[in-house]
């Protein structure tokens, strides 16, 4: 289910912070112009967003709206905040944390990955992190709609957090000693950190991680993808965890 | 290390081709202008490829070439015949056919997994598959030049082919009944094939594959993205082999 937003500032607004996806922008034919609606119009020209002129009649379904003559139609985002997620009873959350992820595409694969593993959550900071926008939400297939989108502004202080609710932090390290199959996922509330596309996990977090992995290379190259590494270790979770439970899925 | 090609009809070819990646391309000031020529100034303009006008005295490193004012820089391409890779003398081969993975970036992302995972080879079909373009090249991270690439006509025959030759077939199909981590990858020739992103496998070689397998779907979501689904299985198989050997990594 789509949702609209209205008015000028609003939809402006949303374009222009880009977290929300946009998919239609409705606007009244012989709306008076001002820089607000042509800078509308200009972004939604340059991102290919369709956007049409109305007559003011099909308007009257948005009468208790002050819409003033703009309507857009976006994707919903899931985003709930820490303490709400924290407050949910589930056993064994499972929980992926991108610390300066930057490419929207990988992170989109990430979430889409994530979902695809029945994980609960996705945390990532709010600055020097792809934020959820419409290339994400197209990477991801839609599965942005479909996890719990933790959006913090420290992702320190969000970690001491996860480790007072009996959350266990697994960081990605290329030089860790530990393999990401040598530890057990299993029975545990945690959280799976990948780094950034160019630095990895960021020193600070690494130090308060419980256990840092790494996916061991064959050959002397550079390194694998983010998205894919993410892959290789949530789904390494996902084996162990389904082993031990003896489900065949 | 670059290599070059040199002539009109040559960087042409290989502009339009789109199988290797053009750096960058010399063209001697005051030539004669032609065709081919502004087509190929129209295509770098195009693709941003950086094209630099030089003085006569410039070409004299390539005067044992027949230039014709046109040198351009290209990344070497490893293609390798499937008669040249079968005669490898190696044991447990492992490779990756693509059946009509068509974009490029999943193409360049399985190719940059297979390389960190050791794997010794990408078969892939001429149509209907992303060629190895600039585009692959980049998403590959260059791993493109750390690998076999055997580009062939046939899929089907190439399967007759492995199988005459030791190797098993691995299928990814999400309408398998085994997990991709209920089969045993050590000790053997073995080639994974990943599906297109909307088809999946094709029935045919479905039909020749050895060992069909899914990843599990924790949550009824659409699926996972053809390179992630390829980086689960590859390390998978990668895991077992050096848990096998004792080997530490």
């Amino acid at each position: 289910m789509e949702d609209f937003i209205f008015g000028r500032n609003s939809v402006l607004e949303t374009l222009q912070d880009g977290k929300r996806s946009v998919s239609k922008i409705l606007l009244m034919k012989n709306s008076r112009e001002n820089t607000k609606l042509s800078q509308i119009i200009e972004i939604a020209k340059s991102r290919g967003i369709i956007f049409q002129f109305l007559p003011k009649e099909k308007f009257i379904q948005y009468k208790e709206y002050p819409h003033q003559g703009v309507i857009a139609y976006v994707s919903p985002v899931n985003y709930i905040s820490l303490e709400n997620f924290l407050s949910k009873k589930r056993n064994n959350k499972k929980i992926i944390i991108t610390d300066g992820v930057e490419d929207p595409h990988n992170m989109g694969s990430i979430i889409r990955t994530a979902v695809c593993a029945g994980f609960d959550a996705i945390v990532f900071p709010s600055r020097r992190n792809a934020v959820i926008n419409a290339t994400v939400e197209k990477s991801s297939a839609g599965a942005i709609n479909h996890i719990d989108l933790i959006m913090v502004n420290s992702l320190s202080s969000t970690i001491d957090k996860l480790k007072n609710n009996d959350f266990w932090i697994i960081a990605t390290d290329m030089n860790a000693k530990d393999n990401y199959y040598d530890i057990d996922y299993c029975n545990m509330n945690f959280a799976i950190v990948m780094g950034s596309e160019k630095e990895g996990v960021s020193t600070t977090i690494l130090k308060k991680s419980d256990y840092k992995i790494k996916i061991p290379m064959l050959r002397k190259f550079d390194s694998l993808n983010v998205a894919n590494a993410a892959s290789i270790v949530i789904y390494e979770a996902v084996k162990q965890i389904i082993q031990k439970s003896g489900n065949v899925v």
